[in-house]
């Protein structure tokens, strides 16, 4: 089962045109991940740069299906794939509640640890194996 | 020749890893496509629904090749791609001028001409049309 | 009592400094308001235009007293004050859950309700004049 | 003659009220601070903690006078102000661009120089309080 992240849509998500600003959509799935993260016991600060690692997004792709509005709720599903030693994916489902639920939006991030000191790639850290293995 | 945008880093573009937030680079591009647009005298609010018509991105992908600070200045091409009478896809490169220049981060997104009233795709503006051929 | 509202602080929510950029803190606000609103049965897309008011904030005002960090939970309190038939404030209080809990930032908002066709200041709709008063 | 920064209001600016969203009115109020210091030779990064201080905002004040659209050209103007050995203020006037021009909104941030390793104040760097003279 997918950890799964519920998230109003909010009136600072959307532009003009009504709905959701496209890029915003990614930024909601990132706090999926983040709040994934955290109920597996991983400390998000940890991965930016505290421990001479850093793991940036290094790819993302979206799919947006349906307009979405202020008020409008969302339940996203959050699932890692591994990828190599240093690297995974994380795949997400965006969910407009209804009735009827319907898909909005999917997306796909990959994610590569790097130690910026030495300017090369790292391996994961062992909690975040593991959770990515978990998915 | 593609169109060519400059952009300073922002403040609020980063995130607490000290670079540019990954979906933040979407919008930068987003940007960089309303000024290629508004040089082509084209006006975004008619793309917003006014006409009866919104001309939504349906998919996005980029790859973040480099870390973006804050303060450095960047350089966003784009390039429009016909894909349908009712589609087209835009192509950006984001250059980190240097000396020396390297590419920071590409991207390409999908755009639908859709009549929100008849929930149908529609044929693009044809001024529209004619920048997406000229790209 | 007033509404209360729980936010986590994403890593969208944060700049270089590694803390809630600034004006980020008035969006948190805005969430805060536009839950209380949710929950005193408000719907906030008729604020937005469809009805042919709109409610704005012409005014703001916020000290930020505590750097807020990726990850740490916030407990937002809102509190609406009766300014005039057209107008209200809204007092809020973001708290740094801990233990300890502490006062990371206080915000006051404007909003005032304005017919754009006409140009001019309205009455507050019945229902959100009710929810001002209770407040 | 206070420094002035132009921009165009842009898509991820506004929100589903059609206009830019309030509390990014103080982010592009911040974009022309950051001109601002470039343009007087102050590196912004020095201020986010790589020397030792931080030089964060303590507290904002803001009046939205007048919509403003997508595509729309704004000037803003920024004018530090000396508080103390360890703070000053900006003011800024957001114009917007016509015939005619119209005052858009105007703001006031507080600025306060900070150690955190001590968690106490500290005497702003040489160069920005002679910025904030010169101002």
């Amino acid at each position: 089962m997918p950890f799964v992240y519920e998230r109003t849509v909010r009136l600072a998500d959307t532009d003009a045109a009504g709905v959701v600003y496209f890029a915003r959509t990614l930024s909601i799935c990132h706090e999926a991940y983040e709040a994934a993260l955290a109920a597996g016991g991983i400390d998000l600060n940890g991965l930016l740069g505290a421990n001479g690692i850093v793991v940036p997004i290094s790819r993302s792709e979206a799919d947006y299906k349906r307009p979405l509005r202020p008020g409008e709720k969302l339940r996203v599903s959050v699932t890692p794939e591994p990828l190599s030693e240093n690297s995974f994916a994380i795949r997400f489902e965006i969910m407009k509640l209804g009735p009827p639920v319907k898909l909005a939006a999917s997306a796909r991030t990959e994610h590569v640890c790097t130690a910026p000191a030495k300017r090369e790639r790292a391996a994961l850290p062992a909690a975040l194996a593991a959770w990515v293995r978990a998915g």
